[in-house]
């Protein structure tokens, strides 16, 4: 029986086509999000790879942002417990999970069910989040898939003193005006965004194992600062964009 | 007696002549801070409008964030109870200062002896300081001295509803691609500061009479806003920037 989950955010849709609610088929992840034909694409594409008609998907369960503009959906789940759920299938012994998007960053603890028993999100402040990330590779007119390869090249990391992502442009402004290298730079704002994020991290209680999810953990620079920060390994999977998509088709599973 | 305040800022250095402990004789205001020439012009410009002679001044004090670089001074106060004094020597029934500069916030209690008793202040977010102002004036492309009159023209403010600085100025980008009239995202601008400082202040406790001051305190939109944040009339000095180099010279007049 395959059963299939749609994660619809703001700027991606992912899919995920689950076998008898263990094994992963196929998944899809397209550039364009809630209120785009982004859904509609994802679910083409989770099918074609998965070499399945519509017919033969048991249960469709949507989750994230737009998730209730899913039309033909059996059912739809927050994102966060869809988040846990994925994170708990493939990754069983992670306790704590860090997911930094492009405009929060979130903080979940799993109990061994892997049910969510803590939870704690920013999404008020830009610092700690990508967008912080966003403006600092802006000032220093680098793509934001560079910043991990600048850090790697870092001698000697140049901290940033503002926390406040408006204080800490200027100071970064001011320390390439002082001659100071790049890459000593990033690797700087990389552990801004991984200290402000560990101290929430912290607020909930670090257990271990610990992964990390979201756009901005695709970056070893920021994973690396965050193993310093909170002083022990990070689990990272390949799959971590995909986890709330994975989560759903498990709901999904449940209810067939 | 003549007595010199010398207020020696991060962008300004002001001065003020006391005479006697009580009348201002001579007041001046250089837009160069520390680490310049701007205090010695400074005070060469209040000695001129007073039509003094350096030796003819008793005791000099400085004041403010540069204040332990000022040579042949007398004596040194901080910023705090320069300010506190300056204020309550020319308005001795104000009991809450509210100082918003162009990186921070600040609140002061006083007790009606015009000692500062309770102090709160932000200089980590630049949300609810001056910063705000000049990054939302640079995206609607207008000087921060016209944020006022836009303000007085709104007919219908626009709420901003980010509290952060970068997320507001997303909010803001997009407000104009709406095609939201200036003058009200103005007045939503001025609001955002106020109560931000707003909640500063009731964390501190808001007695009247309230006065305000810093930079931002000259835009009327900003002081009209935290009237209605706040419920009650505030009180605006023209002296609002020399308070603390008056607070310095009455310093000077004790210790002479
Ligand atoms: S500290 Fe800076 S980045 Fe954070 S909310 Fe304030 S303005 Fe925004």
């Amino acid at each position: 029986m395959f059963t299939l989950g749609v994660d619809i955010g703001s700027t991606t849709s992912k899919a995920v086509i689950l076998k008898d609610g263990q094994e992963i088929l196929a998944t899809s992840l397209i550039k364009a999000g809630t209120g785009t034909d982004g859904p509609g694409r994802a679910i083409e594409a989770v099918l074609a790879e998965g070499n399945l008609r519509p017919e033969e998907i048991a249960s469709v369960y949507a989750t994230g942002y737009g998730r209730k503009l899913l039309k033909n959906a059996d059912g739809e789940m927050s994102e966060l417990s869809c988040h846990a759920r994925g994170v708990h299938h493939l990754l069983p012994e992670v306790r704590t999970i860090i997911d930094i998007g492009g405009q929060d960053a979130k903080v979940l603890s799993l109990g061994t069910d892997g049910r969510m028993t803590e939870f704690l999100m920013n999404d008020k402040c830009a610092a700690g989040t990508g967008r912080f990330l966003d403006v600092m590779a802006g000032i220093l007119q680098l793509r934001i898939e560079d910043l991990e390869k600048q850090a790697a090249l870092s001698k000697q990391i140049v901290k940033i003193s503002s926390t406040c992502t408006v204080f800490a442009e200027s100071e970064v402004i001011s320390q390439l005006a002082n001659g100071v290298e790049i890459p000593d730079l990033v690797a700087g704002i990389c552990q801004s965004v991984a200290s402000r994020v560990a101290a929430l991290a912290k607020r909930v209680g670090v257990k271990e194992t610990v992964c990390m999810s979201g756009g901005v953990a695709k970056n070893g620079g920021v994973r690396k600062a965050m193993e310093q920060e909170l002083g022990l390994n990070i689990t990272y999977s390949p799959m971590a964009q995909l986890m709330g998509a994975l989560g759903a088709a498990l709901y999904a599973y449940d209810k067939s």
